[in-house]
Order: C-alpha cells, then structure tokens, then sequence
C-alpha cells in the first residue's frame, strides 16, 4: 500500500470516504514524513503537530454527510497569510512570534469547507524579495537537489508539496512567486485570474499584482481549490480534447526578455512536439510590439507600490527591512508619479489586447523559468517569463513533466485569458497527461 | 479660553509644544465631551477611557526632541480598520468582540508619528451598505440634528469629527463613504488618490476602489497626516491663490446621475460664484460622452468584487450578512465575467483622460452629496456624486460652508488629478477659508 503522505489530496479524500483512512492517520503520516526530511528540506517556518493532530481528530469526528467538500486536505500555507491558530512572521524580523488571531479570507473558506490548516511554510522577506536565506538561519531547499533553491518567494509550500510532507500549498504571486517554484519543484502551479480568490490578509505588496497561488501535484486537487473558492468561468463545462486543439507557443525572445536556457528551450520545443503529436496545431507566435514595455511597466508600478506597502515597516524599524525596500519607501530611483500613472495605465491597456490574444488558443503555452533551479539558496531565480502573466492578470497553470540539468524538473506555463480559469484547469488536465507521461521527467514515488 | 475638546490637532499640538496642554488633559476633556454627548449621537464603537489616558500619558512622557509629527493628535478610527488593542467590528455579528492583535498599515503609520488612537467609530455593515441601524441597535446620528442620519459608510469618524469628539477620524471609502458624510457633517474630509496610502488591514470590499478616508475640521490637520503618510505630488510645493486661478464648474447633471436637491444646487451657485467674487474663473463643464458609463461600470465591478469579498462570510454564516452581499456572493443578478472585465478595462481606460481633464484647471469643483442629511436613520444618504472620483482614483477634498434647509452643513467637492494630493490640499485651504467664511453655514463653537 502506498504510505498517506504520497497521496494526493483527491486520493486521500477517496480513503476517507471509504474509511479505510482516518485524518488522523493521515496526518501522522504526514508529520512523520516531515519529521524524516526536514533538516534537509527547512519548508516550514511553523508546524504544531499537536495541533495539527487536534484539529485532525476534531474532522474525523464530523459525521460523512456533513464533510466539507476539501474534508481532511492538508494544506500548507506560506508565511505571509494570516493563520488565527499560528504565528505569521513574513520571514521578518519585525514580525518575530507576531501572532495576531486572524484568518485570512482564504483561510476562512478552506476551514468552512472542512481543510486541515498543517503549518506555516517559509517565504522570503514579505514575499517581496528573491533573496532567499531566511533571517533565522535555516534555508529551504529543492527536494529533487538539497543543494539548489526551492525557489521563492513561495519556498516553504512549492518545496514541501514537491517533497510529499503536504499535497497541497498556498503561496502568493506579485511577479513569479508561484510559478517558479512550480516548475523547480516540479508541482503543479496556478496563479488564478487576479482578484479571483480575495487576496485579504496576506501581506500586501502589490494591491494590483498580488495574487493568492496554489500548489499541488495532480490536477484533480486544484480543482478542489478553485471550486472551494467559487471560480466560475462564463462558458460551460466542456470536454476539452487536445486533439485538434490549437495552442500557440510564445517564447517570448525578446530584448525585454531574458533568453531561455537549455533546458527550458528543450522543454517548449518538446512540448510543442507532443502536443502536435497527439493532434493539436501549435502556432509560433510573438508579443506585438505594443506589448513590448510590460516588463518595465511591471517594475515602475511594483516601485511604487512598495513605496505604500512597506512604509509603516519603514517606520517602525527602517534598519530590520531589506535594502530593496527601504529603497522602495525612499523613492531611490527617482520615480516620478507621472511614470507611475504611465505605467499603471499602460498594463491596463494591454489587457483587454492580451485577452484577445489568448482567445485565439485553447492556451497559450510559454516557459515558466529560464531553467531548472540554480545552485545555492542566496537567489530564489528569475521571475522574467512569470511577470508579463502577472501584469495582465491571466490566469496560468505550470505543468511539470520536463527535465533539465542532473535530471531537475522543469515545468512549462499554459496561459488563458482572465477568468477562463476552469477552461485552464481543464487544458491543463490533458495537457498534463501527456507531459507527465512523455515528457521525460517523473516525480520519484 | 476654548475648551480642549474644541481644538483642531493642529491647534492641540501647539498647545502642547508651548506647554500650556498636556495629552492627558487634552483627551479628558475629549472624553469628557463624548460622555456629554454620547448618548444622542452614538458614534462608538467602541472606547476604552482607561486605555485612552494610559496611552496619552505615555505621549507625555516623551521628551520633547523625541516626539513624533503627530504627537497628541486623536483620531477615531471606523470599525472595519484594524487595531491591535481594540476589537474590530465590522457592525457584523460575525466578528462580534472579535479582537486580533493586529494594526492595519494605517494605523502602524499613525501611532510611529506619536498619534493617539482613541477609539472605534461606528460603520455600516463591512463598510458596504448605506443601511444605516447597526446589528447591536444604536444609531449615530448627526451632530447639527439629532433627527437626521450623518451619513455613512464612515458613519462614527463623520459625527465624532463634526461634534468635537476627536478632531480626526478615519474613514474609508468605496463609493462614497468618506465625502458623503464629510458633507452632512459640516466638515472637510479627503479621499487621497486610490492607494497613495496603504489599505491593508482595513476590511475588503473592492481592491480597485477601496480607499483609506480623512476627517477633520481644517486643512491644517489634513495635511499633517498627508505628510505623515508621506504623500508627495511631482510638482514642489508652491503658493496658491484664489485669484488668478481657473476652476472648472462641474454639476453633473446627466441621465446617468440624479439631480441635485435645491441645497447643493444653491451651494454650487453660490460658491462658483464666489470663486469669481475672489478673481478666479469658473468654466462651467460637462463630462463627455465617454464618461456615460462609469456610474453603471463602477456598480458592475463592485458587484463582481463583492462576490470574492464576501464569500468568506458567506461560508461561515450566510444568515448574518445582509442580503444585498449574499446577492453579490451568488451573482444574482447574472453578470458575466466578461461585461465585468468590460467594465474593469472601462474604467481603466477613462482614468488618464480624467486626469487630462482635470489638469486644465487648479480644482474641479462638483457636488458632494444630493443635498442636506436625509431625515431618520435607516439610509445614510446617496453616493452618487462621490462615485465618479471614486472609479477615477482622483484625490476629492470635501469643503464645508454652505447650508441647506433647517441650516443643515452642504459641502462641496474639490477634483485634482491623480497624484495632486498635496496641490489639492493648498486649493481646499484658500477656498476653503472663503467657503466657510462667506458660504453662510458657520460651525457652532
């Protein structure tokens, strides 16, 4: 028999059901898998387990016909996401044991439908930065290599779902926070639609980026996320079909964007491959040039929103925040306002076009990252190919199933245009499929 | 001499720099004005007089050198904004004598600048109704008539203000929640350009409107909390003058907006006519036929952001939140994602011209409210008039000085660009001082 932990979230919901596991039993599993990788992994910055073991015990109490519809789903949720049960420390000094009882509102509707709130995962400063060692020492490694990074800002949950300690992880994405440490992990990765799932009590950053992230490792458990939170797409639930889909693929080689590495370029031109191997038609495409300052766009605007999301740190403790961001708060780089507007008004343009774009294809499909994970923890990797999804609001899906470098994961992003998330969900069920199966990488189990 | 309570902060602080006022004495004579009055206007809340002197005794005994720009200065903070010695509301049984240790962004900003919070001021439920009885029975009502409702969203911040309870309040506002009850009130208040102040920890209603509001009785007080929050325009700071300067007239009389009531359309007569009497010009305008669709856009995306913002609260107990947020919860009016996004973008797309519009003149001049405070306390009065600098982002500042029938205060509205803050500020002192001298509504002092 499979041990728990390996399950996924839908898999262990079936043992419920048929009783042939408790939440209990599951939870111990979880924990003891924990207990064996932790000192190598570092995913959680708070973990109970007699808590977690309580609250586990309370759901096996509820009777079958009134369990929730995510019943016992263990969930991690990255540190910068209020927890009324747990300290939030936002990897930050500032906020050393802080621990206000506070749900955030994405907690409130996973706790309302019967979730098991495991533990708080490890995050970079505020979510905010891509530097990754954690003020209190321990540094959260990739599961597949302990010497490279999970990825960041959300380390801790990319990391312990890639690793099997939960099957499922919040984080959030204000550039590529999410994604990255999808495709590093190699799990899969959803940054919904912007302002799809209320982004209330996570630690602001960006109120125009921000977005609350998934992570899991099977599709089926994402669906249970966005169906917890009510995503409702305009269009009925349809079959997709890959064959005789019609996909476009956007490398984005641009001079406002970096180029892929090695193993990212194998990837799409892979995916490409398998995708018009089982039917579908896949279209080169570029970005028309009217795209072209989205990246500095995004910048100038996160510049600016720093400059309101971290003065009250600024105040309290100027010298316990990271450079960057006193940098934000002072307005270093001469920011004008007129720039500013320039740039808000700008992405929100291009949107309604990116849309356009999108609903050409049944998804677009683009790199997640320039590579696999990079030696060391002191980076987190760039969010280049991640931020121009973020800008516009779509939603994205990183589908592992691809390897790079000394056998690490690589994942690939599918891309819609917003609040066809469901439709997403459902592309990147069969498109999964076949990356999964043949695109050369497999999660060891 | 003038009783304490009767003091602007600017004027309390000077006190205090001179010596001849401490802190202590200063909020018992505010305590003792609120237990006077208390039970005819019902602005709390909640208040803690204990908690009060022991944080105005600490503020004494900061050296001098070492006190902050808001030293002293009170402030009454509406029940949706978080604050860590102090429950938070909502006026929803939800989260009755819920109390999270935890300060919203605003509130860290005030106390590092040595602001006394006071207390919690009433709001209507999640800041998201214009229903005005709250859930535990009392009524705030307006301060110049007892019989009257003063306004909402901010219902407690705008009486509290307008009858010396405290000299500043916080509001906030979606629609109209800050200017509305800034004009029944008799005071200035200013919605700064969306997101020039941080909104976390102030309860969600909608990401793209939701804005930190500002009470008090003078231009002064209003700018030593604009600098606090460290707003700065791109222009510097220069001298402005009534005369000479260009304003524009703008009554909004379309079918898209509701008439004035003979109060504000008497106050818009009179104070354009002032203006002149001063040496400005007042071009008489009318928005442009792009513009129709705000108030009907701005009502589309507010339902689609209620529907996230609510679904938390839906979850834990559908039967306590008003029905007009379970309506946005389960979308009942069927809106579609796409005429939301049509919407969202439509907005986007108006702001810069907004701006283009603005900056032809030192201030658009425009209604506040319908007219005086309506009779009785079940509806806190129309927004229709703040809705469209609302969905701009446009900073308003609500000037006081005229009246309508039974001598009850009419505001008006001043309209800079985004970004114009500060300017603003210079143009609603200068008129603000003719309007209240000359506009024929003084306030009883």
């Amino acid at each position: 028999m499979t041990e728990p932990f390996r399950l996924t979230a839908s898999q262990a919901q079936a043992k419920f059901r048929d009783c042939s596991l408790t939440v209990e039993t599951y939870a111990k599993s979880l924990l003891s898998r924990i207990s064996a990788r932790d000192s190598t992994t570092h995913a959680w910055a708070y973990l109970n387990p007699d808590l977690v073991l309580a609250r586990a015990r309370e759901l096996d109490q509820i009777a079958p016909e009134e369990r929730g519809p995510l019943h016992g789903v263990a969930i991690g949720v990255k540190d910068v996401i209020y927890t009324k049960d747990m300290p939030t420390e936002h990897n930050s000094p500032i906020y050393e044991d802080d621990a206000p009882k506070l749900d955030a509102a994405s907690i409130i509707t996973l706790r309302a439908n019967g979730a098991l709130i495991f533990g708080k995962t490890t995050t970079t400063e505020f979510a905010a930065t891509s530097v990754g060692p954690s003020y209190k020492g321990p540094r959260t490694s990739n599961p597949h290599d302990p010497s490279r990074t999970c990825g960041g800002s959300s380390s801790g949950s990319g990391c312990a779902v890639g690793d099997f300690q939960v099957p499922i992880g919040l984080g959030t994405q204000t550039v590529g926070s999410t994604i990255r440490p999808g495709s590093y992990n190699g799990i899969y990765a959803m940054k919904p639609t912007w302002n799809s799932i209320s982004r209330e009590g996570q630690k602001l950053y960006s109120l125009i980026f921000d977005t609350l992230g998934l992570y899991s490792r099977s599709v089926d458990d994402l669906k249970l996320l966005l169906d917890a939170f009510q995503l409702v797409d305009d269009e009925p639930e349809e079959v997709f079909n890959v064959k005789g889909a019609k996909f476009a693929l956007l490398t984005l080689p641009t001079p406002e964007w970096p180029e892929a590495g090695p193993g990212t370029a194998a990837a799409l031109k892979k995916g490409a491959e398998l995708l018009r191997a089982h039917g579908a038609q896949v279209d080169e495409i570029t970005l028309d040039d009217e795209f072209r300052p989205m990246y500095k766009y995004h910048l100038q605007v996160l510049s600016g929103d720093g400059r309101v999301a971290f003065l009250p740190e600024y105040y309290v403790a100027k010298d316990k925040i990271h450079h960057l961001l006193v940098n934000h708060v002072e307005n270093r780089d001469k920011h004008t306002r007129k720039d500013q507007l320039k740039a808000f008004d700008g992405l929100a343009a291009m949107r309604p076009k990116a849309d356009e774009l999108a609903d050409r294809y049944a998804a677009i499909l683009g790199p997640s990252v320039l590579d696999v994970a990079p030696k060391g923890y002191d980076n987190t990797g760039s969010a280049a190919f991640c931020g121009p999804w973020t800008a516009m609001h779509m939603p994205v899906v990183n589908v592992p199933g691809f390897k790079g470098e000394n056998n690490m994961p690589i994942g690939l992003s599918l891309v819609a245009s917003r609040y066809r998330d469901q439709h997403l969900l459902r592309v990147a069920r069969e498109v999964g499929r076949i990356f999964e199966t043949e695109g050369g990488w497999q999660r060891q189990v």
